[in-house]
């Protein structure tokens, strides 16, 4: 349903890069959880641009809780999360209010709201929405982690400089967590900077591929049809902006690969019941396994470039130019990894309540 | 929602491998429309294994309207299609009764059903239920063409054997929707089969990729956050057994393109606009703009091969041995590309009925 | 969403009149609760016309499970239920198949459907498609019934006569649930069947009121805003045919007293919350307080009656006159009491099984 | 689905009586629509208290659209509305805090957050939060207006007084829609201010009768099953604090006559069908029929009374005396009614974008 996603838990998203504020409304969290201001917080400065990749923009992104949390715990009524646009100062977009940009969402939003969406920096296209799945998401992986569930996302690779592969799925998840860029070997990370950084110099952008993973969660969660846990993952992923591609476990490489290769043979220790492998990425026929969860999304290059591309024009739908100018993030790779663990965290803890009720995540 | 999907028109299934029937209820089409009993025959005929690469189990998959069809055409009212299963003499299942066959649901379905699910055949977890989908898919692919909008997917590659690239587009997708086994090269199609045929001798299996194009499909249509096209698209895609991987357009080929060459420009023509490259296969910020859809579905190897695999015992939750025995299908990428086509179908009936109203479909 | 209603516990309903076959597919019970179709039978024997009142139809409304069951128990997959129209004899339907029958759906129906529908005995809009509610709805009040939850209706008032109220709950609703006819007060119900005797001697119907009660309901269930005890009840009920009204506790009654006399005073037992008096039907803000939820539904008469009707010809929209034949019933009240406890006992089991997981319900 | 309701057009709201804001996301209509912020105003000045009738809280209650809306038009994309709670000073709610108040939602709340609520002046409970519903509700019913659709609501009884019936039903819109205190009758409306007035005086509450009517609704919207027309708005209704009933056309009147009363026969005028009568309120099988749809809602007495009343302390779940303090509506019927109205025009604003597309109504 449009901004509305998820059926047990549920989160409403809205505002414009240029409107008056953003936000979300989180609902249907179980009462009696502890929202860390300080965390939520944190969370939002990882989503926020770093260094010399960022953007001229630098809003304070101040989240402010207006329902649903009482004496720092939730209430179990809707918490509210609103963040202020303060960097929005009338001033005059140009032809950027009627051309449209090459790889942004400006004429799909022509065609579908026929002049009336705010075409100011995307309006409610822009990344900036992503804000409010942020604070919302940073209560849900808080829950999360309080049940022993925890989230990380690395950057497997961006402008042909690959990250190493999860080997202590724990320990890595941990590293991650505590770095504006995450990638788990040092100095892959300094070589995508540099790559970044070239890009910038290029007038041109990159994107790149994430890598997710979530441990400690039950298995026996999902649904064999429809609602798999892959299906409404991939589902809150496809709507994060610049995503093309979604794959669990091996992917698409699994595609190539023989059954008796593919297939995750199975032990057991201690009563417990594991795979040796984890190709199948945590689950099979859409419902956990109990192993660690693992996605990759494909992340596109910002498209907002430099060079000269041609274009239309909006209003006639002529054939036209764009140059566009002002400073624009050459990347956002780095930045989306917080957006898919806040979407990621939202999914989980929706299917949790549908799974075990909906108090199970204060108890 | 579990067992239904879609929202304007849904999509229901039900039903076991081994079980009395299986089906599906499609509601919400728009009153008026033809129903092709004979289209529908042979949409389930390319579901259906083929020749040498076939199972051993040839249902006649016959499918019955037990309502929402008179004269002839849709009523509006809910749509089912029955199927008996009429294989399924009573036999021993020997220790399929309780090992967990590695790479498929039985481990999973043990912990959410507690091993009150129906075993047998992989139960509700069987490639045998997409033929509820592909039953009702046939309704709406037939509905689609009939406003211009045709759907096609071709075995992009298979066992290392790659099929060459859609060109024409409206005419690959004919080329293919008349073939049992779809490629676009005759050429690879024989290496592939080939490549099926020594992974059969083998006591192996294989998977794939598949890629689906969509013509004539109206721009402006998805939403950007949530019920993106990709988003609704890659939730029922992921439900289809064997699918572990969705991109659009160029997708993980695209997170590594610099922004210069990943955007696609404008041109326009009598009016009309398009765009030069579709890398973004025909969706912008959730929204179509007019050009094809395109995306690639990862198909991982069947499960089932002859290989003694290491597993265990539902009942104890010990370590055993499991040595399939049986006639299991080497692989089922072939007849997978049908229900991708048909979920497709589906989902895109539904999302022309919330944007143009629920008798759109049939004016 | 049109035939499916629900959502951790959904039913999805399909079938016309006169078609091949009518049914449900109950999705999301848990798994291993036990199916009685003993008792899904005796509930379609109370659905059915009963001795003098009944009408010429006498299916013998055999449910058949196809799906979702195995050895006797819920797998956890949807549970298909279907019921073959037996009494479909072709014939001719004369000017039933172009004039609106007052009162009916014809008109609406082709308003909606432009003509395509299934005309035929009301097609889709028959009070026949009730058993597949009445089919699943059984299972669901078997389930309820393991828990300690009871649901009984009782026919208040019919033609002008009222049914003595509920006392001992319990004990009430014990006792009409084993009556064809279903009222606390022999005399009243012996008077009832005279009036509807009556009715039918004038060619004319009668309608009345029911009286639902439900014990054993948990407290703390339910929504304060939208999803409350009372709309999500209430959303069902009206789609009952014939259902005009829904009022819960005292409702329509309570909205002209005084705060002072309206008011439930609360006090306790052994450790237990009860109120004095229950004027409110068991839910306050929309969430369940423990004591027993009650409400009335308002059952208009059934429209088909033998007298003269002004009324429309469909296909031409102008004036005619119309004299419905053969025969129908001249109450619908007696049979709609078991629809409206099962339609009851589905939603209640949704609301469990969301509030306190998917399994709660076969613990 | 909790604080979201609709499909097509959906509103998710938010806040508690006493936090930092209030407020609802209106999401999924159509770009293009006007929004007149004096309209807004002027509904949620009917919402707020009146004269001699009012409580003593006085919000300013301004509306403060923070998003999708630009240039005064609707963009498509969602449209939150918040108002901030002003008077909310700090102050010790005493014995309020634990002793729940008979007839208010208290002790549900406590049942189902456990203690974790925001129990200020109600919280999430408040009637408080249909402001939300109000100010988002203004837009729907600005909205069809331009599509010549109008609703309007008048309180039918009182304490004993009642009003008289709607004759030319869009004169009485017209008419009630520019009252405070919305009766047909003037001297009604005086005998019942007194009778508020009396109930005043002595501590106590009343509560009354609505009715609605909407005129200009196209024929042929709802769903003959489960999404009804009753059935949609009965379910948001219910969720307007103190309603406990709602009936459809002559509603539980209808359900003591006989069917041929009961009837609306049919006639035609210059091409168009009405029917005679409208028992059923403008809806049959879950369709409508063109003509007014009507219905009427029971609003219970305020709880809130000065007389002592027993209760239980809801941390000890031990009897205790209540004596609420303060100053308390002796009746809010009059208030209730904009509600209806608001919540009447969200369910029809989606109702007509699923039949007609999300375009329509700004066409």
């Amino acid at each position: 349903m449009k901004n509305t996603f998820g059926s047990s838990v549920a989160v409403t998203i809205f505002g414009e890069s240029h409107g008056n504020m953003i936000g979300a409304v989180l609902d249907g969290l179980a009462s009696g959880i502890d929202v860390d201001e300080n965390f939520i917080a944190s969370q939002m400065e990882l989503r926020k641009s770093v260094g010399a990749l960022s953007t001229a923009r630098r809003e304070a992104d101040e989240v402010k809780i207006v329902s649903g949390v009482f004496n720092g715990k939730t209430t179990g009524t809707p918490i509210t999360l609103i963040i202020e646009n303060k960097d929005t100062r009338s001033k005059d977009y140009g032809e950027l209010a009627y051309k449209a940009r090459p790889g942004h969402a400006d004429y799909t939003a022509q065609m579908k709201y026929h002049g009336f969406q705010d075409f100011r920096g995307g309006g409610h296209f822009s990344g900036r929405i992503t804000a409010g799945l942020v604070a919302s998401g940073a209560i849900a992986i808080k829950a999360l982690r309080k049940k022993g569930i925890y989230i990380g996302t690395h950057i497997l690779s961006c402008a042909g400089i690959r990250d190493r592969d999860f080997s202590d799925i724990a320990e890595d998840i941990n590293r991650i967590n505590n770095l504006d860029f995450a990638v788990l070997d040092e100095n892959s990370g300094q070589a995508m900077t540099e790559k970044i950084a070239d890009a910038r110099r290029d007038g041109d952008s990159v994107g790149g591929r994430l890598e997710t993973a979530v441990i400690g969660f039950p298995s026996g969660v999902g649904e064999p049809w429809f609602d798999t846990i892959e299906g409404v993952l991939a589902h809150i992923l496809f709507s994060v902006p610049a995503v093309k591609g979604v794959e669990f476990g091996d992917g698409f490489e699994l595609a190539e690969k023989y059954g008796s290769t593919a297939n995750d043979a199975y032990f057991s220790e201690n009563g417990n019941v594991y795979t040796k492998t984890n190709h199948s990425g945590g689950i099979l026929g859409g419902i956990t396994n109990g192993m660690p969860i693992v996605f990759r999304t494909a992340i596109k290059p910002t498209p907002s470039i430099y060079k000269e591309q041609d274009t239309i024009d909006l209003n006639t739908m002529q054939e036209t130019k764009l140059q566009i100018k002002g400073r624009h993030d050459p990347a956002i790779i780095h930045r989306a990894r917080v957006v898919i663990d806040s979407v990621t965290a939202l999914v989980l803890c929706d299917q949790l309540a549908l799974r075990y009720g909906t108090d199970w995540l204060a108890e």
